[in-house]
């Protein structure tokens, strides 16, 4: 890296695409941090489309070859915002050129490339992470101390689903999140990923076995025009099959006592984006909803019996993480903060040498609990991870 | 009264009578009390009406004179359940014959027959109270606890409204709470009496001055074919016009020095019951929702600022007012309980001669408010209470 | 029956037997029904203590020996809240003398009991019904109604939790509940149940197979001083093995292919009386709290999309379930009410022959749900019901 | 301008101009504008800490001399985020020169200077707003078209608070928000003036008359040790005497019939930026809270009345105000976002000529009825505005 800044190299610009640069372009504009993010080039298939991408979020290049920026020396940090089956390569490729790593969740799209990724981040010099990026809405890390701090005691039970709602429809198109060669999984991986990752974060227990069922409520759909953008789609040109998974649920022992509960689904209709997260310990509990990301409810056990209650805080104050360099108290932050927040520790991290999760060791925890889903929802038994 | 019972004469059978014949009904059942309620009599208008009521209800004998429960020497209670107009005539004559008097809210429709009540129930040795059964919700009770006890310290902001929405449609009938010689006033004196009583109750405060507008949106309405009972009304013959307010809003200084806003109406599209009060103090806040009436929240600002929130108490425990009598924690009690634990004070008060609030002074006090917030109406100023 | 009696010996006077006694008490003054409920006797094990019951909540006569309610010609009905260990007892021996039988849930502790009381049932003039009282909580009965009218279409998903605390505490003794040999089972068979009942009323599914794991936390607890009443305890002698359930959780797939998660706990610390269904359907869904349970949240698909939202419908209108009888809108009714609206349903069955649910055999088809539990959790496996 | 850019002189840079450049840097990495924003310089008094500011907040140049960006040829826009006393004098030399004008609110600390800010807008070729953002969260711009449509018919009721508590602690420094010199009034101008503006914005009715009072509970602070940004202050060297009101309360009478309670408190113990407004019309009612920005609460009376609620409509869809240019449904946004939005606004309209508002004859408006409230707060009588 030169001296002051760190120089990014994005392969993707969809949607998450779109998020990462929102946060590289605000994040040193908010925090104090050691080295300057600059948004140096992009990459993606398409040349038209992401020169355009590239005016729009404001990276200074564009070039449809990934490749190329793993090899330039000006480019300090590959960002992987890509799906899930280019995953492996890129990150092997970067972190062997010696490049720091940000890679999206999840980790990959088979075991054996998340455990290469895993084994390479290990041996690098650079720095890598996954982006898990809910470890970083304030509401979730305050979450997590509050375990940590002992103030729930043992933990008894997680209760945790991402529900959404956006294929209800059968006419909604077959895009690439719903085609296994591409995204490895369906809800499962897209966002029971997400809770996995979250409830092991804040728990600070491993799920060890599991039993699951996998669902795939329409089994055909409209293929899309062309290739889709984001979570949306075009205009269809025939059928084709859906190849992964509607929604999963699965129950869970966690390494500590607790258990679990588990669901992710698209067809939850009217729930958007609905991560909510229970943990109920031996002394107090505490609820989440991402739908509501500015609060977090707690309950004292220890309290006087008729003084108990959930409360709701709300997660604006300068005392709770990462809040102390926004907005005054009670002026809510939104869902994209948490990728401003996930390049400050990545950049501090880098500039500092301090630690750096979830690591890709972390992430491949992840994948092999999604792969004991997997295997459970197919065998119909208890599964261990 | 006879050596372990308490005996009732109830006059008017309609919404009123029907909530505190469930009250009589119940409160020996789940209270351990010195005397037990026996429902001897009801009195109303008409004959056939008010025997089927007796019979639904749970009276022993019905009658179309009130005079001959006062005059009876074997009820011990005139429990007046009746529209306001009569309220200071029955209370009168009943306290005169030594009875005890339980009698709904407002205490009368003018001020004049309000003093005359508070000085003949102050004169008196039976006992009396008005029927602001508000005070004995749980968590209403628990509020005025929270304050007594000093939790919120200083009370700075008092904010106070009572929202219905059963007379929005232009096609309601006239009915007899839209009449000024029936019912004294409209949505002021029937929920507004309400929520003047219980803020000044909970906050132990007095209303000094206040600055109030009234209005009436809908000033015609059809008349109703016979007299309708309860809330309700039936088929219309020509028109009237109505003679109370539909709303009435006014700001208010408290004694103490707190300030607030009150506001009464049965023009809130949606809101049903909708008596909400909420409290700010110098060390914390409280806030309460009839339509939520098992709930209290509370914000305590002298735990650690990140730590702060408002608290949903689900007002069910052992611990809190009247609950110990009652199922486990959980299990919520209705709008009825009010009445019951209202019964239970009534009871255990004549037995033991202890405090009974909200006496006829009380109401009294509530009526000087609700006096002074049509003066200010019609002067378009500040008046003192 | 007498001409216009229906006279009920009740068997157990605790928990169960207080709400009972509400009900009854309570169901002709407020339902217009072809008979009358007359409380005649009560029985019980200590002859003090039954006594006591009967004074105090409202029955004529008491006795400690059940049998002679059964060979009573005076009593058409009896009603069963004893623990689950002498339901099949008393059912068979009402049913075989000719009485109608309202029976407290679960059905029985074993199989073969609840098998033998639904052939009994089936083979009796008599009617009989088990107290699965939540249906008749009126939001519960309205998302029955919602989803026959074909508001939200194909069913996806159940999310059913019954989260409870009370046991939490190590030191909370063990009282009859935690006993395998009184109560069958722990959190399964006491509040499992209920939502095992409620999604199948309610979707109009069945339950066909399962995969489940059983936990408990605490296994060894203080001994009560002597028979605990309700859900408290008294003084500690020593201490004993908790042979039941703390937890249990379990997937479900739905005969009509929804899918489903489920879980009873006294171990969700905060959570008092927490039985919380959603369902989610292709066109809509619906979403009930039993802590709010004058709501009901709907969310209609089918209106345009931006106007889409969870509406809270405040389940107090005349035009709801068991509504007209009661309270004007937004007057709440409580937990016990649905034992009342339960009362009424039995009365109006018994006096018309109508149709009476949910039946033994219904009420059978949960207990084989509950066994295909505790079957998956000991084999490790998804069970067949 | 020049032919692709808007070029951007901001004077002030503490918290609104913090939020101000978040926008600034946004709008055109999320939306497609015909001009792209360029934050050319800053203004402020203190040459450190304006430079800081401008490399901080991403300016490419600083100045304590704001005179300087309105005299610089190759600045379109100047846009004013100081306190209220120098609003007038920047504002009327930006117009005199030619610029364009983002003007925060409250437009003025005195009417004359409102009027006279008004009327040079209005002379001008260039375009000017004032900058009430809060017209511009997604769910309030939502509001206003639910109004416009005719979806709540009549208008009755209007219910505004401003709640906030930062100063509850008579400890907090005399910060320049709490003397009228700098801030020409306290809660009424700084949040009372957001209500105003909204509810008029939201009913397309405007205030008439008011009765109003004001309050000051703690009269003396200690002074900051040096001036303080933002909301926060610093060590303190003696007291001062608070010259401006905590909190302001009034009633309203809006031209169009509607009557409206209003409240704008620093005392509100746990409110943290709690405005909430609630309409209720002859055909249904809509509330928001600006604590949970992302939802709007409607309810329609149209539908049938057992399905009638208050529909909590999660306002991130792509057919919502702005948010087709933002995240998938349910991926929430922030406060920040308003300001974005409006610049949005802002550019879109001096680039296409299209209306612009606020206007500053729309602020001061806002202004006369402050000033009305004033008025009436120290007459203790109506006051026409």
């Amino acid at each position: 890296m030169s001296a002051q800044e760190l120089r990014i190299g994005m392969v993707g610009y969809a949607f998450m695409g779109a998020a990462h640069s929102q946060a590289w372009r605000t994040v040193n504009r908010v925090f104090d941090l050691p080295l300057r993010a600059r948004m140096v080039a992009v990459a993606g298939q398409h040349a038209d489309r992401v020169s355009a991408a590239a005016h729009q979020l404001g990276w200074e290049e564009s070039t449809t070859d990934w490749r190329t920026l793993v090899d330039r020396p000006d480019i300090d940090v590959i960002d992987i915002c890509t799906p899930g089956d280019s995953h492996a390569e890129i990150a092997l490729a970067a972190l062997a050129a010696g490049k720091h790593v940000l890679c999206e969740k999840p980790l990959a799209n088979s075991l054996d490339e998340a455990r290469a990724m895993a084994s390479a981040a290990a041996a690098a010099d650079a720095r890598s992470m996954c982006g898990y990026n809910y470890r970083r809405v304030p509401a979730a890390a305050l979450m997590r101390e509050y375990v940590t701090s002992g103030r729930l005691g043992a933990i008894r039970h997680v209760r945790a689903v991402y529900l959404q709602d956006w294929i209800v429809d059968p006419a909604f198109p077959l895009v690439w999140r719903l085609r296994k060669e591409r995204s490895g999984s369906g809800a499962l991986g897209d966002i029971g990923s997400h809770i996995v990752d979250l409830t092991q974060y804040v728990t600070g227990q491993s799920i060890a076995s599991v039993s699951a069922l996998t669902e795939t409520f329409v089994r055909s759909r409209p293929l899309p025009g062309e290739a889709a953008a984001g979570l949306g789609g075009v205009a269809a040109t025939g059928f084709g099959e859906v190849t992964v998974d509607d929604a999963a649920l699965f129950l869970a022992r966690f390494g500590g006592g607790a258990v679990g509960t588990f669901e992710a689904t698209r067809f939850a209709t009217g729930r958007k984006n609905g991560l909510r997260i229970e943990i109920n310990g031996e002394h107090g509990s505490l609820a989440f909803d991402l739908e509501r990301l500015n609060e977090l409810e707690y309950y004292d056990a220890r309290l006087p019996g008729p003084e108990q209650g959930f409360r709701r805080i709300l997660v604006t104050e300068p005392g709770h993480p990462y809040l102390s360099a926004w907005w005054p108290p009670g002026h809510v932050i939104g869902w994209e903060h948490s990728f401003t927040h996930q390049a400050r520790d990545f950049i501090d991290a880098v500039a500092t040498g301090g630690e750096l999760r979830p690591s890709f060791a972390d992430a491949l925890g992840v994948q092999l609990v999604l792969d004991a889903v997997e295997r459970s929802a197919s065998a119909g038994a208890w599964t261990t991870v």
